[in-house]
C-alpha cells in the first residue's frame, strides 16, 4: 500500500488567494485552478473578466503541472520540432498543455498538486502561479511556526 | 445589442458557502461548480472527501442548468423512454446532464447563472443546491436592505 | 495536507492474480483493471481471447467503482428511468460505467483502489472482481499475520 | 482469409519485465504498456511512482507503433514544419504519439504487436523500450533453443 499527501480545501483556498493577489496587483483577471497530486481539481475560481478559453486552459495546466510533475513552461522548452519532446502538447487530447503558466507545488520534497493561471501572457501567469505558491508556503510555514 | 446579468465571483462564492454549509450539515462532502449565464464556469469547490467522478458531473449539472434554463430534475422527469425528449441525457456527449443535482439561478425573472452538486444521492444534491441558493438570495436581499 | 492510502503495484498484482483464476475456473478470458483510490490506471491485464471492446469497459469499470467509491452494478439498479439517477450512465463521455463488474476496494474502511472485469456477463465478470478481491484480502492479511 | 501473429499474454509479461527491470536500473518509475499487432491494449503497468499523464501517453506509444509500424521517434524526427508528414502528431485526436518511446516489435519480420514507455526522458523511455524488446527476443529464443 502506497501512502500519499494531497492538498486540502483549505491549501488550495490559500494558492488562489496568492495568485489573486498578484493577478490583482499587475490588473488581469485571471482563471486559477489547483489540482491535487495525481491532477483532480480541487478549487477553480475565474476572476471577474478572466476569459472564457482559460476556465479549461488554466485547469489544464494545473492538471499538466500535477500529474507530471512537471512545470508546463518546461514542457514548453524542450518541444520544439526536431526534439523528442515534440508532440507531447497534443497527448491527452491536447489536454496536456505545454503553455506557460502552470507549476507543481512541492511540500517536503514531494509534488502535492499543482496551480494553473490563465488570461494573462504566460508570463504573467507564471507570475501569478508562483505568488500563490509563496503565499501558500508562507502562510503553511508560519502556522507550524506558530505550533 | 444585447445586455444581461450574470453572477460576479462574490455572488458565486456566496452559493458555494451556502450548499456547503448544507452538506457539512448532511455529512456529505460535496462537489460544487456554479456557471454564468452562458454555462461557463465561475467557481468550483471539492469539499475534502468530494468524489473525483462528481468533479465533473458537478460542472455539467451546473452548465446545464444555467445554459438550458431548466433543473437537471425537470429533464430527468421527462427524459423517460416513449417521450420525444428522451434522449437529451446523450447530448453534448453526454455533458448535458439530467441527473438531479442541477438548478438554475433566477434574479428578476431571468437566468443569471446556474449551480449544480455531486457527490451525495440526487435529493441530497438537490437539497444542497438549494440551500446555496437560497443563502445567496437572502444575504443578497439583506445587503439592498441595508442600503 | 491530506494524506490517503492506495494500491500499490504488488497490490494490483494480487489482484489480478485472485480474478484471474476465478475467470479461468469458469473458462472465460476476461480484461482485469486494477485502478488508484483516484481512479488512476495501476495495472491492465487481457487475458488471451479477452474481448477488444473489453478493454475500456473493464478500466471504465475500474474507474467509477474507485472514483465514485460505488460499485458499477449498484449504479445500474438506481439508474432506470423515472429514477433521479437515471442519465449517469452517460456522464463523463460514458466513461461513468453503470454495467456489472466493477467494485470499490475497500482497507480499514476506506477506499484504496477498484478492480474491473469485462469479456462475460455481468454477473461472470463481478464474481471475477469479487474472486481478485477476495484473494487479495485473504494474501495480505496473511502476510500481516506472518509478521 | 488472413492468418496474424500476435503477442499473448505471456510474451506481454516478458516486455513488462525486461522494460522493468532496465527502469529500475535507471532508477526511473515507468508506466509500460503492450499492444498487439492491431494496436488494442494487452497489458499494462505502473510501476510505483509512474505519473499519471504517462498512462495514457505509454498506451498511446504502444498503440501508435504497433498500429503504424512505425517507431514514435521516427515518426517524430519525419514531423517537422515543412514536411509532409508534419502534422501527424494531432491525428486520431492526438492519440498518434511522435514522442519517442514507442517501438513494433519484430518476430520473423513481421510486426506482432507495441511496447510504450512513458514517465522518464524520451531517451529513458527509448531505452527502456529496447530493454523490454531485447529480454522477450533472448527469453523466447532461449525457450525455442532448449526444445
Amino acid at each position: 500500500m502506497l501512502s500519499v499527501n494531497r492538498l486540502d480545501q483549505a491549501d488550495a483556498q490559500l494558492l488562489i488567494q496568492g495568485a489573486r493577489e498578484k493577478a490583482t496587483k499587475i490588473g488581469i483577471p485571471m482563471c486559477i485552478a489547483i489540482t491535487d497530486e495525481s491532477g483532480s481539481l480541487v478549487a477553480f475560481e475565474r476572476m471577474d473578466g478572466g476569459k472564457v478559453t482559460s476556465i479549461t486552459i488554466a485547469q489544464d495546466k494545473a492538471f499538466t503541472a500535477s500529474a507530471a510533475r512537471k512545470a508546463t513552461h518546461e514542457y514548453n522548452e524542450a518541444c520544439v520540432p526536431g526534439s523528442l519532446v515534440f508532440g507531447i502538447h497534443t497527448a491527452l487530447a491536447g489536454r496536456l498543455c505545454i503553455v506557460g503558466g502552470g507549476l507543481p507545488i512541492y511540500v517536503d520534497g514531494e509534488v502535492v498538486g499543482g496551480i494553473g493561471l490563465s488570461s494573462g501572457t504566460p508570463q504573467q501567469d507564471m507570475s501569478c502561479a508562483s505568488a500563490g505558491i509563496e503565499y501558500f508556503l508562507a502562510e503553511t510555514n508560519s502556522a507550524n511556526d506558530s505550533v
